[in-house]
Formats: structure tokens, C-alpha cells, sequence
């Protein structure tokens, strides 16, 4: 059995505790500064009040200030902040990570290098470590269709994790997975990344149907709602991620996984992205719809301004035309430039649709 | 401008009334001897009660009786007629039918040979025509995610034709695109069939979850429900597809595109599919789960009846192992052998996830 220590106690990092307890592991769950509340919580009566679930039995909670002695022994160590906090954990974790560990993140995101390369977080957080560490410490990701609050509730759920180190691999789905949380493997940590990151955009893509029809008055008189343009949305971002794995260098397979097909299906279910999505097919523009979400975190609009920055880079390098991927332009359109969602819909699938 | 004769006043047949009538094509449509109520509506009030509008400008409606004189001239015909009457249609065609005349079919299913060959439902037809008229026609057929209801009702549309004679699909889909119908095409028509036929079978597994989580007495205290279940359903049944099309010899990319994700995410939405996928979740056998649901057509549970007979012929051919396929075992297990829904979770994305 093995200590695993996860830092940041938001809604994913924590739901891992369970399988991972469940396992019989000893694990930490370490909040950040934010976090104080569910640590004191988790402390005083193992109780996670954002899971709204009691602490699994092998789980005992940290304050921040309490994290060198949380990291003490730990054989695997979990990233579990947002993107916003990546570098900032990088940062922390840096200095005090030990040959040996593995590192998995669960966070979900996308940044660009200034000539717009895309790079993944793990690299992102790779970077922050010193020179020493960072070229041995295996780091993975979870990617595939995972409501954080159903993990948490044994709920059946099925994922996917990357890294490049195969052994580390093995480590990790050995560890994680149980009757209820079913792991799978990639080495193909980069296009488990761009999928995790496209997702978010694309779901965006298939909200604004919802929108679309409330602009057109709702159903009509004979119940006609926009389920086909929905779907059609659906398959364009998953035409498209694939076509994005493809130029990258990556499997597109992925785009009838887990990764891609799994996780844009659960997260269309709902929440933040397609309720931003519904807004701006309504006829709201993105400043607008910002404004009627307030305090929320807009992370995929994030994600479109990101690809905003790396679709210009993939053209100048010969791997993308300027007619590709109509469905991420327009959202690029509509988040970076504020234009009315109007979708290029003759343009959609033309360039897939035979290979 | 042409003639379409559309044969069968069924909801998808008679909702091509009207992209075609808006190109200005003239349009007929013809009842089967079940649609006498239907065409004499359209006939008496110009108004389709199934559709719940009125037909289009350019559509007239024909009895069965005057079938001859609805072909007359026509250079594109329409099979509207459900998959068990194929057969049917192909015998009452298959003598009228002329040189140059292009037949386009919106049936979805599958047969099996006495071998245990999949067949699909183009092929059927043919085989019922005479042998001067039946290797010069071209077949084609629609895939891809498109409620009639919308598509009568003029929202925007994806679909996917396919059909071996490219000739005869750049006719179609310059005679039947729309501004609202957008008609994208492919040559690999059984590629295109097989996804029809699958993504039905694969409803019924996505359909599933939500009886599972009945079974499970709804959501739990902390609002836990299935989706992830739902979503790992979901990219299973893509990701299967994908292979039996590869093993088929067809295009596996159909499996992220219109006729693979995108139909199976529209079919999904709910109808009489899903309905008995959830039956079937709750604990109900094929069997009890027929008899709520009677006298709806289970299409669904016949494809999957088919795939029954068809992969013991694949794994004859030495085309597919035995724990191939697991979801899609599991569902002919619980149609064609009455099993409970119990599915074999550790099996799930096993062959697949590296390649």
C-alpha cells in the first residue's frame, strides 16, 4: 500500500480520495490557501462539505502549512488545482518532490508559448521544477468523462490516464482503480491533453444550439427542437479534434475514446460551458454573457482564446489550412473578437468527409 | 429541376418533401397501403397529420394505387418504407424501375445471410430487383443524425449520403442540400450502414445507465447520478463501432463523424430506443420490457437480434476474438438470451486503448 498525497482539495482532487482509500491506500488530502474551510471540515469532522460526503476511512486532511509533513513518504503525489494554479503549484511542489515519485494531475487546460506552440499542463508544470527533478519525475493526467461529485459517490466511471513513462503507468492504474473507477492507458499524454482542452472548447460549440432555439422562439408548433443541429455540433468537434490530433502528431483514435467522444458527451450534459454556450447562441455576446455569469470560472472560453493563439502557429508551420476547423474558428470569432454566433455551416465537415 | 418520387408517407420519407420542394424539385409522395389516412390528408388539406404541417409547395400526395402514375418521369426515387418493408418495396419497385433513375433509401437496419454475413439494407433491396435493372441503378442511402420532425420543420440538418457511384451522389446532393439540409457524401456505403444499424444497438446500451440509476434508487443524497456511466456507454459503443468497421473493411473515421458519434448522440437524446435501454437498466427482463412497451417497433432489439448471428461469422473469418466487443455481447446477451443487464465494466476499452 502506498501514501498519496493531493494537493489542492477542490471537487476532482478530493473524489480521488475514495478509490484511492478504497484501495487501502494511506491518503493526504492537502488544501491550498483557498481551502482552509474543507480542511477544517475534513478535520474537525470528516466531513467534505463541496462533496457533501463524509472523508473515505483512509483519508485524513492537511492544511497548506501542514504540506512537507503530508508529503513525507508519499510514493505518488496529485496535482489537483485548477489551471489557473499551475504554475503556482509547480512552484510549491517543486523544490520538495523526491526521485522515485510520480506525479499525476488532474487538472484540465491548455496554455501557448509566445510563437503560440500549445503546450500541455503537465509540461507547463514541468517547467516550474528545478533542473534536477524535472527530467525524471515520470508526470501523468486523467483524462475521460469524470463528474467529480459521481466518482466521489462510487458512482461507475471510466477514464483514461497518460504519461509517457510506461512503468509509472502501470503504478498509477494499479493504484487507482477499483471496482468503480476503471482506468485505462495511454502513452499518448500529449493528445490525452489537447483532447481534454478541445473538449471544453467544442462543448461550448454543441451549447449553442440550446441558445440558438430559445432565439427562435423555442420548439415550434409542432414540437421541432434543434437535437440534429446539437448532434451535428457534437460530431463537427469531434471531426475536428481529430483532425487536431491528427496534425499534431497524435492518435486520433482518441476522438471516438474516452477522451474525446466520452468526455465531450458528459460534459454537453451540463454546467458552466454550456450554459455560456446557450447564452451566446441566444444572440448574447461574449462580454454580455461574461457579465450574466459573473463569478464564475469561464474556463473554456480560456481554452478558445488559447487556440486563438496556436491555430495561427499550425498554419505558418504547413500543418493546418485556413478552411480548417470552421467550428473552432467561430468560437475563436465569437470569444477573442466578440462576433454574433453565426456558424459557417456549409463549411462544416467538407474537409472530412472522405480520407 | 427533377422529379423525386418518394414511396412510403412515413415521417423520415415524407420530411425529404420538403428540402427537395424548396429546390423546386416536384415532389410525389406516395402512401404504403398503411398510409391511406395520411395521403388522403394530404391530398383533402394539403397537411401531413403525422408531421403536423402542411406539405411543402411542390409536394403532391399519391395513393399506393396510383404508383404508376407518381414514377412516371421520376429521375430520383425515394425508399421511405421501415426496415420490414424492404423487401416488400424492393418486389414493388424492382419491376418499375428504369435505366438512369436513382434510388436513394432512408431505411435503417441490418440482415443477416443464413451464414451469418451482415447484409445491409441497400444490398436487400437490390437483390429483389430483376437482374437487367439491378446492377445498373445506383443505391444509395442517408446516415448521419436527423429527426424528421426537424427536418420538416426546416432546422438545420447534417447528414451523410453514401452510395458506390460518385456520379450518382453528386446528383443527390446537389438535388437535396438546402441552406437548412446540409448533405455531405461518402462512397464506403456500408461503412455508412453498418454505423445506422450500430448506433441503434449502442442507444440501447447508452439507455441503460438511466435504469441503473432507478435500480439504484435515483440520485443519491449528494446528487450523484450516471452520467459518467452514460458518457463511458457512450464512447464504448463509438469506440466498438470504429472497430467493427475496421474489421468490415470499412472506414473506422465514421465512428467520430456524423453516422457514428453524431447519430448515436441525437438517438441518445431519448425515443422508444432509450426507453427500452432503461427498462432493461431497472432490472427488467427483454421479455417484461416488451410487453410495457407494446406495440412500438423495437428496432433496436432486431439489429441487435442480427448482430447476434453476424459476429459468430466474423469470428469464423478470423476477424474478430471472442472478448471482442464486450458491450455489444452484452446487449445480444440480454435481448436474444434474456440475461440481466449485469455488463462486464473490466472489459471496456481493454483491446482498444493503445493501437
Amino acid at each position: 500500500m502506498s501514501t498519496v498525497t493531493i494537493l489542492g482539495a477542490g471537487l476532482m482532487g478530493s473524489a480521488l480520495a475514495y478509490p484511492l482509500s478504497d484501495n487501502g491506500h494511506s491518503v493526504r488530502l492537502v488544501g491550498t490557501f483557498l481551502d482552509d474551510p474543507t480542511i477544517a471540515s475534513c478535520k474537525e469532522r470528516h466531513f467534505h462539505p463541496r462533496l457533501r460526503r463524509s472523508l473515505p476511512d483512509k483519508a485524513s486532511a492537511f492544511y497548506f502549512s501542514e504540506l512537507d509533513e503530508a508529503l513525507d513518504g508519499a510514493g505518488i503525489i496529485v496535482s489537483g488545482v485548477n489551471s489557473l494554479g499551475v504554475h503556482w503549484i509547480g512552484k510549491t511542489l517543486g523544490p520538495r518532490l523526491r526521485e522515485g515519485q510520480i506525479l499525476i494531475a488532474v487538472t484540465k487546460g491548455l496554455e501557448s508559448a509566445p510563437a503560440g506552440n500549445p503546450r500541455i499542463l503537465p509540461e507547463v508544470l514541468r517547467d516550474e521544477f528545478p533542473a534536477g527533478i524535472r527530467d525524471t519525475l515520470p508526470i501523468a493526467a486523467i483524462g475521460g468523462p469524470c463528474i467529480a461529485g459521481e466518482l466521489a459517490g462510487r458512482r461507475q466511471s471510466f477514464v483514461m490516464f497518460g504519461c509517457r513513462d510506461p512503468a509509472a503507468l502501470e503504478v498509477l492504474a494499479a493504484t487507482f482503480s477499483t471496482s468503480y473507477y476503471h482506468v485505462t492507458t495511454t502513452t499518448d499524454l500529449v493528445g490525452l491533453e489537447y483532447c481534454a482542452a478541445l473538449k471544453n472548447a467544442y462543448t461550448l460549440g454543441v451549447g449553442l444550439a440550446a441558445g440558438m432555439l430559445e432565439r427562435e422562439g423555442g420548439p415550434d408548433h409542432a414540437e421541432a427542437y434543434m437535437h440534429n443541429l446539437a448532434a451535428a455540433l457534437f460530431a463537427q468537434g469531434t471531426t475536428e479534434m481529430a483532425r487536431f490530433l491528427e496534425i499534431t502528431g497524435s492518435r486520433r483514435e482518441l476522438a471516438y475514446m474516452l477522451p474525446g467522444a466520452g468526455d465531450l458527451y458528459v460534459t454537453a450534459q451540463g454546467g458552466r460551458t454550456v450554459r455560456l454556450g446557450r447564452l451566446l447562441g441566444s444572440g448574447k455576446s461574449y462580454a454580455e454573457s461574461r457579465l450574466i455569469l459573473d463569478g464564475e470560472t469561464l474556463e473554456a472560453a480560456e481554452i478558445v482564446k488559447t487556440l486563438g493563439r496556436v491555430l495561427p502557429s499550425l498554419e505558418a508551420k504547413g500543418l493546418l489550412a485556413k478552411d480548417e476547423l470552421p467550428l473552432l474558428r467561430s468560437l475563436i470569432s465569437i470569444v477573442v473578437d466578440g462576433s454574433a454566433a453565426v456558424l459557417p455551416y456549409s463549411s462544416f465537415f467538407r474537409h472530412y468527409h472522405e480520407s
